[in-house]
């Protein structure tokens, strides 16, 4: 079991649901979690009584490490696709939900984990020096999709973002909060409250009109990869299986065990 | 009589009018008082000793309440189809003129006012905290069109826009200053003589110049609207003839009513 | 001699070129020393050893004053279209360098001055309020040209350029860096090392996942140009050449020998 959460606990009017990511050691995106990840929350977007969802983690001191190496490690063509095409839906999903996304950052979250932040509707963050978020993809050696940038210009502006994409840097909360890559810090112990007294003052706005303002902001940048959704995942492809990019992604996951072991 | 204004009121050699909003009790954007708007303004526009306006309110405490809801209600087609072309006219106007335009803003700005100051040159606010500015039309259950939208993130960027837009926040003076939503904030009884010494600095600048310059930057914009207006007119007809739409108008207009009572 | 530079100084394992433009008595771009520096540039580019570029002034308290406006001034057509070409290329390999390029501004950096920084992928500004920094073409009449806008616009957001170059502002350091124009201020006697020292920060990334990061940002910007580089061209040509932008050039000009006389 991934991921825990009380379908639509009614907590009081608010009917808000919360999802606890727990995939240990630190909630890496693996292609079964990704699957149900989306199945969960296709479930949640169809059930007219949830109003917002809160996406935040059961693992101390990590809201997630981002995609899982290992899916694209050593695999066939087909794996990647399919995986690709997988994180693809998690950003739609997340992006163009109708219902509030609010992201309880209660831990560390670099790459996979920021995209889920940054694909939310309000983020708010641990504020403890030792967490960062951020896109570290260019320190591994690979690049942020397209998608995932536009994500980004959209959160904290283009220039913000060409130097942190370029230098893949990873922001301590007080810095986050200064660019505008989260919203708010709180002490760890006020994340999930804070999550919900959030909520329930987005939730004050009619739905309807929300929505379609959401939409308005949103559609653009979503629109862009539907239309070229079957070429991002043969980029990704063709990128990822090159010997080189293996090569140091093998030497990452060796470190990583070192450091682990 | 809706506005008052010494036409090109040579004040030294600065040739600048000032417009004062005067449509008791709360300067709402009335049809009227659109088309009287529109008028006077393509007079300014064409006198070519006019080179700035000073755009304010003659009514304490209030810039302006925005669009009149009284012409959004109860009324048929054609007289929302109307409406809405005057409104557009008036941000076309105001966005693309030749002159310098700076809102003095001292007093309430929400939806309509907020529009008028975004569709400013220079936006200068009464720090008074009982005053806000913002585009809250969320709250009534509306959208605020594409083209209002477009204004507010070329001003505050898409991260602030989306925010604001999808809770129609209302920002008191500092914290509208701090997003960029107003460029000044200053003590009430300056309001007027900051927004004439900064239209003499402006004026310092080649008109042709910076009149190039300014349609340059704000021309995409503009053009999106230009191309797509009937469409944006079908668009609001069609939303605010919707039976929820009226309902949630007409209480909002009993409550003003009410409280007024 | 115009630029000089050791060509790939081998500084430790940096392999970072530093460029000292030298064009007494204020660094002006002239047809001459765009060319060579185009020239220069394309062999660093070259350089498979050469990773980053320093570029820097080696005249005490002037980084570079812009285009040399005697290149603009009572010359003909296909002179002033041979010049802007040039401008556009200076623009062209700053922008799309596949080398890191930081800007170590040592001195006021108005108009062209501004371009190169702007170009660069990090900005260090001596902190000395005397220095200013900033597009000031409106002041002298004349627009600077969409694609330095879009630069402009990428760098410190749509509103800030509008007001910006509306008025032809130029910043002292302090400012310019609370608006995102520079990325950090320095004492003088600093700008030199931290220049290098950010440099090996930046030569941490895999070179190849930054350059096409780098790409991804800002090639929708280069694109824009490069598919109407004539008709640029053209309308630079068409506008210099009017009587009444050469007025102003030569009142300009006169204005600037009688200061210095």
């Amino acid at each position: 079991m991934t991921l825990t959460f009380p379908v639509c606990s009614q907590e009081g009017v608010l009917r808000v649901a919360t999802i606890k990511l727990k995939n240990p050691p630190v909630n890496s995106l693996s292609l079964e979690l990704l699957t149900e990840f989306v199945i969960s929350w296709e479930k949640l977007e169809n059930d007219k009584s949830c109003r917002g969802v809160i996406l935040t983690s059961n693992i101390p001191k990590i809201f997630s490490a981002g995609l899982d190496i290992t899916e694209m490690c050593g695999k066939n063509a087909a794996h990647y696709a399919e995986f690709w095409k997988a994180v693809q839906e998690l950003w739609l999903k997340l992006y163009t939900s109708n219902m509030v996304v609010i992201a309880a950052i209660n831990g560390s979250s670099p790459a996979g984990g920021c995209l889920m932040s940054l694909a939310s509707d309000y983020r708010i963050m641990a504020d403890d020096p030792k967490y960062t978020i951020g896109l570290n993809e260019t320190l591994l050696g690979i690049v942020a999709p397209f998608w995932l940038k536009d994500t980004l210009v959209n959160t904290i502006g283009n220039r913000a973002s060409e130097h942190a994409l370029q230098r893949g840097l990873l922001f301590p909360p007080a810095d986050a909060f200064k660019i505008g890559l989260v919203d708010q810090i709180v002490p760890e112990d006020k994340v999930q409250s804070t999550a919900l007294s959030m909520m329930s003052e987005w939730l004050t706005i009619p739905d309807h009109a929300r929505q379609l303002t959401k939409t308005m902001m949103r559609k653009p940048t979503v629109d862009q990869l539907l239309k070229q959704r079957e070429a991002d995942i043969q980029n990704f492809v063709g990128f990822i299986s090159k010997d080189s990019i293996q090569k140091s992604l093998h030497m990452y996951l060796k470190f990583l065990k070192e450091r682990k072991g």
